[in-house]
């Protein structure tokens, strides 16, 4: 069943665009883990966080993408570059009104 | 650019199927007015709360929507289903690791 993972980073300040390179570069792997839609995006009202919004083939494999060397590699990268403020929540996905 | 609104709904007791089921009725009206990507679901962790994620044009096209007759319809009939608390949050898309 389609998951989503959907969440805030809040970043050390002047860190934010530094953390959306990383998120943003290109990886082809994630695709193939079986990511559907990964969006990450920053909004003007929260200067110093960035938003993630990820749906995934299922929750298990969206666990088994961290494991991969590109993700973790990501993660350890962005990590000095966040306080450790997260938010957000997880979901199976119903459906869709775009969608008969 | 591309504008993400994300949000949970939590429901009256008993009526998170209920509130699905009319957030997921299909709605051509919604790609016709800039919607790329809408997603409606649930966890078991929350048995009183609906998950959305929506993808829009623009945040315009996100504002514009709501005041479709046919969006305007779903809200009024999801309204007392609802208990009013409601969380979330809204950013502009900078980018996507599945995208070059």
């Amino acid at each position: 069943m389609t998951f989503a993972n959907v969440g805030t980073l809040e970043t050390q300040p002047g860190q934010r665009e530094a953390v959306v390179a990383i998120l943003t570069r290109s990886n082809p792997q994630l695709a193939e883990a079986g990511c559907l839609h990964y969006e990450v995006g920053t909004s003007d009202e929260k200067p110093d966080t960035v938003f993630v919004t990820e749906l995934w083939t299922s929750a298990e494999a969206h666990q088994a993408s961290l494991q991969l060397p590109s993700v973790r590699g990501a993660i350890a990268e962005a990590m000095p570059l966040l306080t450790g403020q997260m938010d957000g929540f997880q979901y199976e996905v119903a459906g869709s009104p775009l969608r008969d």
